[in-house]
């Protein structure tokens, strides 16, 4: 419940919600003296500055489990203190120090920046930044994933259970015993025995690399901001694939990028209008996830990869291939990724510890062209001076002590197990509604509904079921007919009964749309 | 003597050097047989693409430690296998593969933007991007201070004996003992036991928080970067001290920000061109080192911190406080922080573990208003989905176990005796070559040369000397007699040495500018 209260308090920015914090029922100081103490606290510390709204009343009330008289009295007590007053339109706000009035006792406006300096305080700046906010869905889902009791249907990580937490006990347990342990900073493109680490295990999936082409980043989606503001001038165009998990994410579009998507079959994406798209746009680079694609599961068959890179090589075109998914097989290995097929340092490469092994490490890696590294290294070094020293070498001891190919075999085996249950779960409940395909690796199901669906409201119509899903409008924002569900996430059990609940919001939508 | 030819081979790009590798002289095969082998391992996986330069001869044969004769023999016959060429104008390049050629034979040029797609591969992008690179000699400093053998003068972290080994070896041990170890990502915020922990310490020092207000950031460097992308529109103006170590990075120039250096005194930035500056440059927001400020190790004394927040309270300008030292006092503890001075949401602060505890963690973070840090959580989400579990969950042990202060107290000490050494050192040496101030706290001495000495050829002069310089350009572009010292890295022996050679090459300069 409170998870619910926390989305339907916020919009994009905070508006004074009151977040975990609740009155303790069993004090002897009374409710309405605890809450305006707690609002007190918020004022006078900043936290809640001059002219930020306070969330509606009967939204505190829901999120401090108190009745109406409660929050009144209490807000009464700090108009009263002249901490807060209401304002005309309705809402409520934190009242600018007396300092700050003019004579007139009118509040001083903030002026923006045509005139003079600003009169305000950090929370005017919330939305100058030239970065864009994720959308609404997204930062909901970011919250909501650590709210208890919510089904996630749709989410990109592996469940905790399918987690090595032994081995990295051991691992952490082998740390301990070492005399130099790596609290300092690392070199630029990271640890050098994680990068090495790395060659070998690239090798073995066909890119033969030195640890000079490889650059360590914290996750794959740091690669794409890196590359983002690195490699491409403002206003320059990419293709990809449509939908793409690239257009649940704001790393490119901050940059200034345009995004084309490109359609896909069953096979992957459909080369035969590369040609004449990278030309109409003046494409710089063409981003694809071949294997398991995010969020289809589609994997691209090898006769389109070698078409891929025939048609992009005459071009000139670059490639950045995410691989992010490709050791997740399930049946059989996939084909060779392109850039086991790039001789010419035509395709950077992003993996990624955070499927197969650990998420919270944050450890990923790029793989390309030794002075592109470089210039990407550069600018990590101007980002965050590098990965965390201990998680690079978490990493390390990781895939060089063997564990991480034996580890992927057990979570091959699982997430086998966690396909056919979902598989026979939509038999079951969406035989009538929808379509889907099986994957042949990774964590996605793409369900195709039979009948469009207004995506927002069937958002909405879940999470008030206690379902948490990743809609098709996250990656393409035109899409009103599909859902991202993922079988590594939630336990079979939660997922036979969140599909069956979701049928029938379902039922229900297209009855009443 | 690796080191400096690492320098000396490259500019803003690596054009081809050969790194670290070299031919093994106790191997059967020829020495330029092994070059073309490795050779053509890095051109056929791309690693040197298609129209990269390769370093001059003289530099590769320094690199590779053979004579100008076997590496000729080594060209020629990558040359004979059509893989590199001689370029006119000098240089050799490697071949675009014939596929790429056009009847005549002529090599397909990139050409750019303008026309239809770019016939190139990534090395084309390298100077692509909207971030800017690095300074030559920042990106120089970043390689160098991983070759062995130099001394480093100016390196803005604690030796790696100043940093908490054994107990960091003991926070790993109870960690692998814990069966829940956090190998899934965290909340955008961070981790709230990290959060409540340092809640506490920053209440310790004055400022009075709650977790909701305090983002987590891999290093106070990041913290930077999500303010100068998150809060500032495009073209915003930034008041700040001159020198002042943000001149040396490139966040907000980057996000198209414009600098507008301040002049300090010993008692700190000095407040009375604040207003007019804020006039005239329509500043968004001042930024401010208070205590123990880099470069200078100036501490800000109270009076001024109190008119600082004066003054820019009357024009409602945001200040950024730079947080990273101010625990490290040597003499008496400081002033209170400028937020513990804040009751508006007026002052975000800045703080880290890397200064004090272990750079290599990356942990630092960001206190303001909750809707500020909230909006900063959401861009650090697009950016890295979050800081390492691993680090964050040590460094809340690290503070919760109380070591942190403890740790804390013992390093003051150290530092104490390696500032006290450095100033004999200083007295002994530079008495005549130059003044300074007695730091307060902090890891910095400014050493102000008497006279004026050309920077870059200094820097240059002391690396081939074997010393790593920090010159006071990195920190104010048009300075020319300035030097950063740190008495927190090299060891007193190193800086004994280390300083009477300056001295040396610092009299030569003045002879022969």
């Amino acid at each position: 419940m409170d998870a619910l209260n926390a989305v339907s308090a916020s919009g994009t920015t905070t508006l004074g919600g009151t977040g975990e914090w609740r009155p303790d029922a069993t004090s002897a100081l009374p409710l309405h003296a605890q809450i305006s103490d707690y609002f007190i606290g918020k004022i006078r510390s900043g936290a809640w500055p001059p002219g930020m709204r306070l969330a509606p009343q009967r939204e505190l009330c829901r999120q401090l489990g108190v009745n109406r008289s409660t929050l009144v009295t209490a807000l009464g007590q700090l108009t009263a203190m002249g901490l807060i007053e209401g304002k005309r339109g309705g809402g409520t706000r934190v009242v600018t120090p007396s300092a700050e009035r003019d004579g007139s006792g009118a509040i001083r406006e903030s002026t923006g920046f045509g005139g003079q300096v600003r009169a305000g305080n950090w929370n005017d700046y919330v939305e100058e930044g030239i970065h864009y906010p994720n959308l609404p869905t997204i930062q909901a889902i970011n919250r909501l994933e650590y709210a208890r009791g919510l089904i996630r249907l749709g989410t990109g990580e592996p469940a905790p259970e399918l987690l090595p937490g032994q081995v990295m006990q051991e691992i952490l347990a082998g740390l301990s015993r070492e005399p130099l342990l790596p609290l300092s900073y690392e070199e630029p493109l990271g640890s050098l025995e994680l990068r090495t680490a790395l060659s070998n295990k690239l090798s073995a999936a066909g890119i033969h690399t030195s640890p000079a082409s490889i650059l360590i980043t914290s996750g794959a989606l740091q690669g794409l901001q890196l590359i983002a503001m690195g490699l491409l001038p403002r206003g320059a165009a990419v293709l990809l694939e449509k939908p793409s998990y690239l257009y649940s994410i704001h790393a490119f579009q901050s940059a200034g990028v345009k995004f084309n998507g490109l359609p896909m079959d069953e096979r992957g994406l459909m080369t035969d209008s590369v040609a004449q798209e990278a030309y109409r746009t003046k494409a710089s680079m063409l981003y694809t996830i071949p294997t398991f694609h995010n969020p289809t599961g589609i994997l691209m068959d090898e006769e389109r990869r070698n078409a891929l890179m025939a048609t992009t090589g005459a071009l000139g075109l670059p490639i950045l291939e995410d691989g992010a998914y490709q050791e997740l097989w399930l049946d059989t290995p996939p084909p060779p990724p392109l850039k086991a097929l790039d001789h010419e340092g035509r395709v950077l490469h992003l993996g990624t510890l955070s499927k197969a092994a650990s998420p919270g490490l944050r450890i990923g890696w790029i793989v390309g062209p030794e002075a592109v590294v470089a210039r990407l290294a550069d600018i990590k070094m101007q980002s965050d001076y590098g990965a965390s020293s201990l998680s690079q070498l978490a990493a390390a001891r990781w895939l060089s002590g063997g564990y991480h190919e034996a580890h992927a075999n057990v979570l091959r085996q699982k997430l086998r197990m966690r396909r056919e249950a979902v598989l026979e779960i939509l038999q079951a409940h969406f035989s009538e509604l929808a379509t889907w395909n099986i994957p042949a690796g990774g964590f996605y199901i793409w369900l195709s509904l039979r009948q469009p669906l207004p995506l927002r409201k069937l958002f909405k119509a879940a999470l008030q079921s206690g379902l948490l899903l990743n809609t098709g409008d996250l990656y393409d924002r035109g899409d009103n007919r599909h859902l991202r569900l993922s079988y590594a996430y939630a336990s079979i059990t939660e997922l036979e009964t969140g599909l069956s609940i979701l049928a029938g919001i379902i039922r229900n939508l297209q009855r009443h749309p």
